[in-house]
């Protein structure tokens, strides 16, 4: 592609570094915005750049936050003895998009993968048996996508919190083993959540 | 959609005001951002920023630029007798990405149209005929979509430039009538701007 402003070719590579996003594409975006008034592209540009610096993770569930308590941890309103194990934030959105889910999060940060390097020690576990051992939580659901890491981890977990008082559930098969659980639609995700298993008939099947 | 993060949110919710972008496809991009090193998503932002703040339009044939006069009208090795009269820049980089086109340009801005309210003097036509008169150029190209507004706007110019000594050309029908320049392919976009028309021929037909 050619162009005869590197102001414009800048921002436009800029925007095709994005997943999804080819020269054409960005190029679109990039005349949208030169269309703007100057204020509305710098508002969108402080915006961004503020989300990544201003953005913490929340010091008890590791989801994202704008304080150092999540505004999911921090709410009147939620269960406190019920956390859901996602393995990351876009799951924590999925889950509240399907408003059937009224406890809290923990987001491990990834799913055990030997392929992929990925051990128990570089997840956010250690917090979570914490958790379970000072906060009264009655029962950990455990939301992982149905594949053989999601198996693997579901399973590291069940031993790390066996001796513990607390009831281990898992969502229900609604979702088919291999899927990617963000990618499930609302209902199927909120169907899984409100039939979810009890840990061992899960083992069983 | 719901977030627990206004940082998010407002990030989200920028990115879904552009052309195209959808909330998943926003939330997807911010996800990505999210996930790169602060300075990365900074300097995206930086970029934007200063693409939108420092972009001028070229005093000679209004094309975006980086200074007072485009990289183009700037070339020493570009024909300066030649003028190619296109509708916006987007239509100058379709034009340059052919490799075809080594003459000037003129953006008109715009393309007279009675029902958008667009008439001759919403256009850059003054500033045409003021460098036809005083810049030697030869030949003025009509690089212009084949719609009735097209069509208009080829008459129009056809009209101010009839008593100059300059020859007008169109470029030749490779592009179906009522399709959009800048969504023809390259080959026929390139193959049209070589086999432009003399203007007489174009409108007999
Ligand atoms: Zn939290
Ligand atoms: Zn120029």
């Amino acid at each position: 592609m050619i162009f005869s402003s590197a102001l414009i070719e800048n921002a436009v590579n800029e925007f095709a570094r994005m997943p999804g996003i080819g020269k054409k594409t960005a190029l679109r975006l990039v005349l949208h915005l030169l269309k703007q008034e100057p204020s509305q592209v710098q508002q969108f540009s402080e915006v961004i750049a503020r989300m990544r610096q201003q953005i913490r993770f929340c010091q008890q569930c590791h989801n994202v936050s704008d304080e150092d308590i999540c505004s999911i941890c921090a709410s009147h309103s939620r269960k406190k003895e019920l956390v859901c194990v996602v393995e990351n934030i876009r799951d924590v959105m999925a889950i509240e998009n399907t408003q059937q889910y009224n406890g809290l999060y923990h987001v491990l940060g990834g799913i055990i993968s030997p392929i992929d390097g990925i051990g128990p020690d570089q997840l956010n576990i250690h917090s979570l048996v914490e958790r379970v051992q000072q906060q009264g939580i009655t029962e950990v659901i455990m939301a992982l996508s149905p594949t053989i890491e999601g198996d693997t981890t579901i399973y590291y977990l069940s031993k790390k919190l066996k001796e513990l008082p607390v009831k281990i559930t898992t969502i229900a098969r609604g979702i088919a083993f291999g899927g990617e659980l963000e990618y499930a639609d609302e209902m199927t995700l909120a169907r899984s959540i409100t039939n979810r298993l009890p840990l061992e008939s899960y083992m069983q099947k």
